[in-house]
Parts: structure tokens; sequence; C-alpha cells
């Protein structure tokens, strides 16, 4: 599908349709700042969402495995799947409850799921979704052997037919109600890393490694 | 179905079973902490995967109906649906590549979504969906008038067939791995609330609500 094509029919967003974005660069920001999708599948006419870490190489999603067991029994030259990454930016406070919101960005992307079979195709399309949610991290770990390269699966998207919707800034009222004598406003919300938690087993004199301290997802 | 008959051949989880819950109390708290859920459902063999927020009423959950425009055309007496709910608690950075992983808390539910039509029940589901995201901001706004109650749609699902997956702790790596030299432990993630944006159009001396303050999501 040509980027001309952008919306389809199926991703064109019927509800609030002044949110909606289809520009690729602007799908990207918001695949780059997540790492935790919802992959929908379908199975005997029953939809699954199952949470699962991705990854992206240019217009190539790569999806780790382990959320495709029941997926993967049934497909071959691979099968429809809808991608969704969701961040949640806030919450919209309005004057009247039916103006309350959420700030939030959301990608969905449809298309057909397949398996990664090559070895070397799997084995970079791991190193891309470990540096896409720890960058610095595939260096510094002991590396994947046969063994564990052959018990992991990692599926591969394109993206191209895809969507974004999103909703920024402040509650929108009806005209009449600004004078309604509550608070409005937004109450921002941001997935914030804690306090480090050492392994009980981690040997003396290891320090912690620059690309785990401030750890944060803002791009 | 009944209690006894869980999980269902659809819910059991076939990956990491060891990982599994399928306690109905426990199943609550996960879906009482969050409050943005993945619907899934499909559409001419397409899954769709759409973000958006939810409450719950003992065994019912209701669902914001802004993600079923696509779906809500083609639905009579219910259309199948997949409600997913994810708490992502942390990075799992293990030794070892192959066992790294994250710290989460998901929950699975299957099931028919219907429309609810009563006017009645839509503004008691209404304030179920608003106190189970911010509880004390029902009362404390302009409440739905008919039009607005018309404009919008709720779906009602029953918490039937449903399981939870969790982990939880630090890394686990192979025996052989634990003098790697590198450091292993817990990247805990967290949803936290930035500081409150006052709306433009606030009057002067209207307060911040005590609901709004110090607002978390842990129960």
């Amino acid at each position: 599908m040509s980027e001309t094509q952008m919306p389809s029919a199926r991703t064109r967003v019927v509800r609030e349709p002044h949110r909606a974005v289809y520009d690729r660069e602007f799908v990207y920001k918001i695949l780059d700042e997540g790492f935790l999708c919802h992959v929908g599948f379908t199975v005997d006419g029953q939809p699954f969402v199952i949470p699962t870490s991705y990854g992206r190489k240019d217009a190539t999603l790569y999806i780790h495995g382990s959320a495709a067991s029941r997926m993967l029994r049934q497909m071959k030259d691979g099968v429809p799947v809808c991608v969704t990454v969701t961040l949640l930016d806030g919450l919209v406070l309005a004057r009247s409850v039916f103006n309350h919101s959420m700030n939030y960005r959301s990608v969905v992307i449809l298309g057909k799921a397949t398996l990664v079979d090559d070895p070397d195709e799997k084995l970079a399309a791991l190193r891309i979704l470990s540096e896409h949610i720890l960058p610095g991290r595939w260096d510094d770990a002991r590396q994947p052997n046969d063994r564990e390269l052959k018990a992991t699966s990692v599926l591969r998207m394109p993206i191209e037919e895809f969507s974004a919707k999103v909703r920024s800034g402040p509650p929108i009222d009806d005209e009449e109600d600004y004078s309604f004598p509550t608070w409005a406003g937004v109450l921002p919300l941001q997935m914030v890393a804690g306090e480090l938690i050492n392994d009980a087993r981690l040997p003396p004199g290891i320090e912690v490694p620059r690309y785990v301290i401030g750890y944060t997802r803002k791009r």
C-alpha cells in the first residue's frame, strides 16, 4: 500500500476525526517512545489482545513472540493482526462530565505478522527489540546462544497501514459551562522509573551502568 | 460460565503457565488499579485493538464506547470482544539477554460486549466509569443532560471468562550466568501524576479539589 493511500478505509479514524494523524514520522515518534504494544488477532472468531514488547527498524515493526503462542499455531503466510501502542499523557478534567477526556497518543497498525525464521534476522531483530527498550543493554549482557535463539519467537510486521490519534491540551468546555464552579484543568500522567533494585546475587564491585541511570522514554 | 470452569480452553495461559492466575479477586484488584483497557474486536476478518477507559461494578465491566464506533455498526446482540488491561511494573535486567523480562500484571477478559441502552443504566454506568478513574469527580462536575447522554455510548461486558498473568520479582538467570560481570536487577516503572495544570479560564478562588491531590492508582 503506497503512502498516498493513507488512511485506508480501515485505518481512517471514524470517531473524532480531527484527532487523527496519518503522518509516518509522527507515528514513528510515538512508536519510539513506547515499547509495550497490544497485539490483536482472531482465533475461531474470537479476538484476543495480548500485551508484548516491540522494536522498530525503519518501516518494520518487530514484535516479541511471547504474545503469539496461540496465534503461531495457525499461522503460515502471516495472520492478520492489529498492533496498538498507547501513551497516556493525562486526565482532562472539564466542567461538565461529558467533556472529560484523556490526553493520549496512540497508534494503530493493521497488517499481517509473519514469523522471523532466519537465525541472522532473528538475532538482529532481538537486538532491535532490546535496544528499543533499553539502549546499551544488549552489548552488556550475555548474548543468546543457539538454543535460546530457537526458543524465542519474533514476529515481523510492515508499518504500512496505520493511523495515529492524539489528544492534548486543556479541557474544552461548552461556553455556558465556563462559569460552572468547579476546578478544571489537566492532571498529567507519566511513566517514570523508580529506584533501582539490585539483584540479591550481584557480586560486589559491579556498578549500575550509565544507560540505566535516569531512564526515560521521552524522545 | 461458572467459576469452577476457569480457566476456559480460551483463557488458559499457554505460554509461561506458571505466571497465570485465575482468581476473581486477584483479577478485580488489577482491574481496579488500571483504567485504560485495550478492546479487541474483529471486522471482516481484520482484528482491531482500540484503547479506551473502563469501570467495574461487581462482575460487570463498563467500557467507554468511544472505542466502539466501528464495532457498533454491526452489533446487535453483542459482539465477541477481548478486553485486556496491562499494568507495567518494571524492566527486569538479567545477566543474559534471553532472561530479560518485564514485571507486569495483565488481565484478559473474553466475552460479548453489548450496548447499554437504558438511560438510567447508562447514567449509572457513566458514573461508575468516572468514579473508577477519579473518585469524587462526578459530584463535582456538571451532570450529563439528555442530549449528552444520547451522544455517549457505553458497553457492558460480563467478567466471566478471564485470566490474569503476572510476573514480579528479580531476574532469574541460568546458574552459570550469575558470574557474568554485568549489573542485574529491576528497573521499576510506575505511572505517576505530574504537576496539575490549571485551565486558563479558571476563575480566581476555585481551589484544587482534594480528590485530585496526590492522585495515585495504587489500591
